[in-house]
């Protein structure tokens, strides 16, 4: 279970109510970061589906927080921390045995994916697990195309490391990597593409 | 990286140091946490090491911490919060392309391993793991003898769930389980009990 802070709620309503009634002030970056949230849950429940239908194991890595001060008082009450970025990736998990491993990155943006998206670190986090055998990938949402991809490591990694741009086209990745279904359950049906890409 | 709060430094020095200057009222059962993460500092040195030489990749989830209130007019500092009961386990990962997961326990029992230590949620976890092919495991320190065993999950799932006692005797794990190599680097030498027990 992820547990977001209460002023990042993840829809809208929410949102609204919150910046009325407890005037929590919202960072610029919000809608977007919403957004994200909606690719994050939509991965979330898919997993969730997966799990029951025995289909697969992924769970997502808790947000890392940095915690600073706790209040052992009041029953190790945390009083002062800070969310820190994830060195690795977002999701790993089990599928035939086989180990799994993803990022997923919503971007707005529409004629390309920005790659400031990912850091180094996950980078090196992906060749790491490719290099032990692993199956490493991105799910890359297009928010205005309402598309959303897998897209295998290696691409993304050679992309980063010898790419002349620092984004990938949008054009290109529409053309290498693999549409993901969209439904009611799973939201994101994107299970049958690695068993496509990886095990046939 | 694991990021400690600071009223729990890993060493009894550090913890005078915070009782005296900072006045940290710490919990009762602190000398067992902090046993306990000394284990967990040993599996992240030694998964550390293996990441270097690569030999495998094995990473700890970040500690679930349920944010519930954040002051963005100080960017985004979480101002109240509280730990969480991790729901799966605290470490996973790949080794020759197989997923691998575990959960560390310490007790200072000399007699047995209490089950009470292990909840519900990660045997079902576990379960899950070995439903999909993947390796499952416990590492499980005797503090007092100064042991640490590798005991398959199958073995400590069928005792949660159909054994008589609501702990494993010391003796039946020492029979059971494989003793793990203490060195220098890595400091928990348990990766070439997985490669007999698993890949041989």
């Amino acid at each position: 279970m992820v547990n977001y802070p209460s002023g990042m709620a993840t829809n809208k309503q929410n949102n609204k109510e919150e910046k009325t009634n407890k005037k929590v002030k919202l960072p610029s970056s919000f809608s977007r970061a919403n957004r994200g949230m909606n690719l994050e849950e939509d991965i979330n429940i898919s997993n969730e589906y997966y799990k029951d239908k025995k289909l697969c194991l992924i769970t997502k890595r808790p947000t890392p927080i940095n915690v600073v001060k706790v209040d052992y008082s009041k029953g190790a009450l945390i009083t002062n921390a800070y969310f820190e970025k994830q060195s690795t990736t977002d999701y790993n998990g089990v599928y035939k045995g086989k180990y799994i491993d993803f990022e997923a990155k919503s971007t707005k943006n529409k004629a390309s994916f920005p790659l400031a998206n990912i850091t180094t670190h996950q980078i090196e986090h992906l060749k790491n697990v490719l290099f032990h055998g692993g199956i490493a990938f991105f799910i890359i949402e297009f928010v205005e195309h309402q598309e959303t991809y897998l897209l295998d490591a290696k691409f993304v990694i050679e992309y980063f490391e010898h790419g002349s741009r620092k984004s990938i086209p949008y054009e290109e990745i529409k053309k290498i990597g693999h549409l993901i279904k969209r439904s009611y359950l799973p939201r994101l049906d994107y299970l049958p593409i690695v068993e496509e890409i990886y095990f046939k």
